[in-house]
């Protein structure tokens, strides 16, 4: 089985820690093809950085996915997920869409933890755009930078424990979700110290991606996830025109 | 891994069958320990009967749990879902839950087709239950009996392709759950006649209770899912007696 | 009229106690049978307990209902109902529901004061599925124990009396139910120190009960809450198997 | 026990005809005082009418309700309900909000059969202000004038019946609220051809007022609904001014 | 263009303050007619007083809308804006809607700072009948009073922009509406000290009013906001009893 | 006063016919500066032409807004809107967004009629980000093309009426939007076959564009919507790296 794993902003390094810890957590037989967006934001913390990958997502797709069984975007918050899994021949899943649903199955209430303050904002969208709201217990962005974990791992796992714990004692989660490539793999090291199931958003998007795979469900040929009505285009790269216009 | 796959019912075949299929899903390296209700209705078809299978899969869980390293609740409508999540040391999924997450991965909207016309309403008040109702195109309970997919497989096959054609044609559903013991295995047969991908209840039950188990996520020790404050009782098995009130 | 008052717990004391306090509510006119859960959790705290006490309450009814005019389900969370009533030939309350809907004629919104740390959770759940999440200020499970308000009554009536006012002045509670059996006949004597109107979920329930009776609505006949299809059964009661199967 | 019942419209043939079916629902030891609007339209069949009877039920309300026990706002639609229940001293209930919550304890689903096109607008509007969207089958006004339900009553009871099949048959309803003065006391004859309860709003109406009285549930004096901060007025009755303005 | 601004209350002095600042919002080319309400509370403050407003509201709109392109509901909540709407020829507009609807466009989340603390609740259930709840960050009634302002006027400024930032810093609000007559015009004052878009409610009512009447929209003639069914009145206006039964 | 219309798809054709027409709506004293995408679909019907636009008009935002007073985002469906109020220094309306909230002004329901089937998923998804899922009564996607209005107009025009009316007499919508570029400019030309008012979303989003331009609100420095923080990028036009990195 090959994933591809889009990153969808232009931070080499982040693409690759996000495959290092996906191979783990892949196990053997899956092989991750590991790609980041063309152009875009450094790292994305606004909504306006969030759009941009959207687009660079669909290039990663159109240039990557042949010969790919399923795609992980692994973006905490899913820029352009849905124009993926519509363009996408295979499936296409969220790191945040696969997160929130499987918190579901962990707890009544979920709550995020996850860095970068705009993110509250732009995750209660997210999560009200998968109906999900009245699921969602709260949102903290008191998450440290990866410099910070780097730096002070003890002291980062101190300040992300007492977040996910106060999730759960003053908002009322049942589980949690440690959002984010920068958290990736930190979930295992803080669950002791935490009420509830702590997720790792990576580890829950490379399993739901696996299963996906493994599902092997047709894609759509009706509705509003099958492949786009054919239109010409400007300006984009060869691969997404063609992904576009199939039959030019 | 070991997993527990509880049939609420009290009909053994219907056990059998499920666990039959299960096997397929899970491939090998997983072994699956089928149990049936010890009390209830033959077939669950009403409220009533699901009130009944709620309290038989607690009891079946209380006496087949030990060195299971996850739980299917394997009745299409979950009976007794989160008194199980509570009451379980390892991870308990439901059959309906883990598909219509698996399904939101699938398609902006869903719906269900399966058997037993009560079913319509008690599925739209489980569906509620989850937040996922504007999620849900439709619900259909226009499928044929295990006896008339025995007897005539071709004709009952095309009588669920059409129904699955219809919830995507005119409800707009992007996703079609193939829902029950009953259908178990069918939906691979029929997808090439529907537009849009067809869940196998079954099949993401197993995929959905394999993945909680590898991820080992930690049983809550606080919130409304940690195990139930120890109280006495009366009339239950020593089992379920004892995993009410473990200090006795 | 003759009402059959289910306690769905194995605690004869705490039936007694709802009995005479029914009998005070309802004044002479109204018998009522009052019937314990024949198995399940002495006192219903958990979800696992009330699954069990809804197979329970399904048992009590059968056993007990012939002769009936309504049936109050004497359990403030109302475990079973919808398979009560739909179960049943005559009208079933249950005393959260009574509560709610009666707290909805007296203010826009409502809160509710109980025992049991996590009946806040389930009783969320509840108020949801009723569809009255929109009504609900607060659930404040701050309620002194049984033992506690027999050794200390003005202080329990204190205690409870400062949650109400809580409830309106800090939460926005327009009414206060004061639910569970334990509670049942405090209201009157804390009224006048709570700014907004204080229900008694006992109360609430008989009168509703009563009036369920006296409206002699027909049983349907039809929808989701008709007799139940006829099902054979394994390990229950004769009475209850009887109610599945009418025509065996 | 005396209860006022407000017409809120000018027809004192109406009143007439509600206080005549409100006493045989009520019983002896029930007195009722009924009441019409002092102005406004004869009969109420569009938001301007409604909303001038809003003003015409508080008239009402100030000038008839000293030695009251209880208010019953007797028109479908509940015109100025939230405010007669701010200004009123003892309990209010509306004849739609009683029908609506006691048709939530008859079925998951309601409908509502009413007269007067423009109500199914105005009805769905009140049935959101009660938070019961979810619980709202459908609104059909296919009932007959009061005029036709004199000439011809069997085909009148018909026609009802026909509507209220409808409601369960295809809107899914497992109650059906016959709504308004002029079909009060029709409940009862169609009941047999229906195949779910069929609730007559009056009656809903009357039983919910009587437990009001009865609850003795006190004013509330802070919230949203204790009496009105005090404010000199213009152009009303000296009762209602007196009212607005208990200091002056 | 000739606009009608209905001030529903009996207080000339907020009427002719009110036309003032909305000629100043308007600028040249638009003549305003401002009216008061014939009856009713001197301002309104209370579910009562805003019931008999909408009638107000309504007998003002008979008396003096001809000749008007547009009409202004000015009191911030509303009182009887959909009934205006279905009696009025021409399009009428209310100040607490023009408002959030505008405020909408400007913060994914909005607050309302107001006076008087009962519109605290009432307007909670202005916005959710708007169906925009979801939108609504926090509602603050923490408003001088008209004497306040006029005789400290900075300290009144100081309060209120202190309002606003708590909603913006402490509520999640991305837009904050300053809603009612008595802050007419202060929006400006304060928006440097508040880190999002103040809104005056007067402005956002006058330009939404202007804009009705230059898109010339058609009147309804069918639906629920057409002309109201023809039907005879008592006791009202002889204007108002015109326009409910066009034919008499 | 000049604004910036972004038409965010690649057909200068459609740019200009939207030019013309917002020149006519909007009066002398308006200047309108209309610019296209740089890259993207020749016209946006699919959810990856959408997601690519969202990108482009952050580049014609950046490039072009220099000296603009507000945008207005004149594709129907509103691609990257929330992005573009966030990095826009002056107010960002959507052709979309304001005329939804315009018809919420006009009728309790609103229906939208526009072309391209896929755009019924995208915009009902559109409208429950708005919060106003309630208020929508139908979405028709049964326009003529460009192609064929200018072939034969008045069978376009009469196709378009058809499908207004019945959003009115089958849907129960009370204002109908006629969604769309190709759109613009037509629905004063039906107005008169259909029964509530008939909006054009052109029109709706110029007036919109204009009151926000004229409302002078400021821009937000706190909250999801403030500027954006400071963030390289990589593969962008200076310009729009510039706007994200102000301080570089």
């Amino acid at each position: 089985m090959r994933l591809l794993l889009i990153n969808p902003n232009t931070t080499e390094n982040i693409t690759e820690l996000l495959a290092l810890r996906a191979r783990d957590f892949a196990g053997p037989g899956v092989e991750i093809r590991a790609v980041s967006g063309r152009f875009g934001a450094r790292y994305i913390a606004s909504r306006a950085a969030a759009a941009i990958a959207g687009h660079a997502a669909l290039e990663a797709l159109a240039e990557h996915q042949a010969g790919c069984d399923a795609v992980l975007l692994a973006c905490f918050g899913d820029p352009g997920l849905w124009a993926l899994k519509e363009l996408s021949p295979v499936p296409v899943v969220g790191m945040a869409e696969a997160s929130c649903h499987l918190a579901c199955l962990s707890g009544r209430q979920f709550s995020i933890v996850t860095g970068g303050e705009r993110w509250a904002a732009m995750l209660r969208e997210f999560v009200a755009s998968l109906g999900l709201s009245s699921r969602l217990a709260s949102i903290r962005t008191v998450a440290p930078t990866g410099a910070e974990i780097a730096a002070e791992l003890d002291r980062a796992l101190a300040m992300l424990a007492a977040s996910c714990r106060a999730c759960a004692e003053e908002d009322g989660a049942e589980a949690v979700i440690l959002g984010g490539a920068g958290l990736a793999g930190l979930a295992g090291r803080i669950a002791s110290g935490v009420p509830v199931p702590v997720i790792c958003s990576l580890e829950a998007g490379i399993r739901a991606t696996i299963a996906a795979a493994e599902l092997r469900l047709a894609k759509a040929t009706g509705g509003s996830l099958a492949g786009t009505p054919a239109v010409a285009s400007a300006g984009l790269s060869e691969a997404l025109a063609a992904m576009l216009d199939p039959g030019r």
